[in-house]
């Protein structure tokens, strides 16, 4: 156990792309719990996309963070000390935590993992907010039928790794964009995609969908945006769905993007194109978790993790999401629990 | 009776905007009906914006017309001889015909209309394709709810002053926008619109929603599309719901439309955009009319039509929609009954 804390901060707001100057990590004593509260070190620290909305004064549906602010993501930890809340010392948890060696946080706040079901890390990605994503968006709306092609950008990535395989179960072709040759093999060789796209290897999106969706696209669960989204619009059929999970290529954006309309192209189409937010589902995370825990031990469900190794890289973590350094579910390894 | 016909032909097909070059008036002789055939003197037609998509040879939900061929459209007229068909001379009917005083078309295509129920032209406005538009445009995709903001564009047009009127007996609060002070006057004060704004006397468009729509808009109709959509879909709420109906704003474009990313904001909304054609109702447009026409009756929908007076200038008519020179439905009268 370490006599001190390490927490990460704001030091400024990004303009466009964050970098290692937009991160201060700051040296704290250990915090002490209040009552109903419990001391969790940090085991694994999720880095998310998302986080980087939290990073502009603007708005978004995640409160923005103020510079000075400690930077939060959801974590999995162990229960140090627990004045008041449920929770014993050792017990292992889940909830949103600072990027830290250590966070307080109420009982009530933190959700109980099972280290026996699944690996602990899971909790942060296919059991976590991740594979939730994926299930929601996937069946309640993008809803691919037997025989429908369904696209996913993102594809080697946390969430649309899974979408992907959920699309899969549901008797869809499932063609993935993710970028680099390693991660198509991923989709192709580990995860039974049907095709993988590298959209870093070519320009013409449109023509690598006309070879790996030729019957056009029926569903399609979008985690990127911009010209690849553009091309995949071009090939909806009619009564396509458009499930918008996230549009990470254009979160760094210096202007307003622009692009082509899209608009004319689903009067034709009929097509349905929806934004949603995994916590709008929140009553039904048990069913979800339930299922997907089930599919992961049938071995249904793959799932991988990029480990990074230390809470002083998480910005680097973090950073890489970006760059698509990442295979699967990007973690930060903050401590083991011999330490 | 006329002894020779006259038929609007494709001259070429237009780039960009359309304008009389693109019209050849051709004089034929009247047609022969075939067995189970009407010969049909025309009354009125239809011009309508969706037109524009025939004359290009790309990929349209409507099929393309080829150079030479006849225009056709939504047109209403009288049996003159009935070889096969159901009909009796005399009897009035609405359906797909030609641009031309007379046409040939086979009984099956042909409905019958009841002059005693409302003006016969009404078959082609309120109580007719565009009539029906709005209401399942409305009551299927947009879905205003008592309290909502609802905005439609094209508002004083065939498909949207009847739009904003079916949204406003739903309890929703309605905004439209149109091209003139006049057409504002007609919007707040014969259709009873809560606020009308005349988009040819601003280019804050974003101003204008955050004065009548302060709330944010709910459920969106569009006709237009470009700028005007651009600014709606910043004020959406989260659920909202768009309707898009058409996109006459970008019809006559030459080069592939641009403008500003939306699906970045869909996100925190949650809101669904969602493209339809009146056709996929058609197994409900009995309902639909019936429906549409007690209102009628009962004076909560009102009606208006801009009537130009012969064949030969139904090109000026049907430019004359994108110049927004129309209030209510655009009809071209071809024949009077005592001619």
């Amino acid at each position: 156990m370490r006599d001190t804390n390490r927490q990460f901060r704001l030091a400024k707001r990004p303009e466009g792309k964050p970098d290692r100057e937009t991160f201060e990590l700051a040296e704290t004593d250990v915090p002490e719990p209040g009552p109903g509260e419990a001391l969790v070190r940090t085991r694994y620290l999720s880095v998310d996309p998302y986080m980087r909305d939290r990073m502009s004064a603007g708005e978004s549906y995640a409160d923005p963070w103020d510079v000075g602010d400690p930077l939060r993501g959801g974590a999995v930890g162990e229960v140090v000390d627990s004045s008041g809340a449920e929770f014993e010392g050792g017990d292992i948890v889940v909830g949103n935590l600072e990027w830290a060696d250590y966070t307080t946080a109420p009982g009530t706040e933190l959700t109980a993992v099972d280290p026996d079901l699944a690996p602990i890390s899971t909790a942060l990605g296919v059991l976590g907010m991740p594979g939730r994503t994926a299930y929601f968006g996937v069946r309640e709306v993008a809803e691919p039928k037997p025989g429908d092609t369904f696209v996913v950008t993102g594809a080697a990535g946390a969430v649309g790794s899974v979408a992907g395989q959920i699309a899969k179960l549901s008797g869809a072709r499932v063609v993935g964009f993710a970028g680099s040759d390693e991660k198509v093999s991923f989709l192709e060789d580990d995860l039974g995609f049907d095709a993988g796209i590298n959209y870093k290897a070519t320009d013409d999106y449109r023509a690598a969908l006309d070879e790996a969706a030729p019957d056009g696209v029926d569903a399609y669960f979008d985690n990127v945006g911009g010209p690849i989204t553009d091309a995949v619009f071009t090939k909806l059929n009619v009564d396509a769905r458009v499930a918008v999970c996230g549009q990470i290529s254009l979160y760094n954006a210096t202007e307003r993007p622009t692009g082509p309309r899209k608009l004319p192209g689903l009067i034709s189409t009929r097509a349905r194109v929806e934004g949603f937010l995994v916590r709008d589902f929140a009553p039904r995370f048990g069913q979800a978790t339930k299922r997907l825990g089930e599919w992961v031990a049938s071995g249904e469900i793959e799932y991988r993790e990029t480990i990074t190794e230390g809470l002083e890289n998480a910005p680097d973590a973090f950073l890489g999401l970006f760059e698509g350094e990442n295979i699967g579910k990007q973690l930060v390894k903050v401590s083991d629990p011999d330490e």
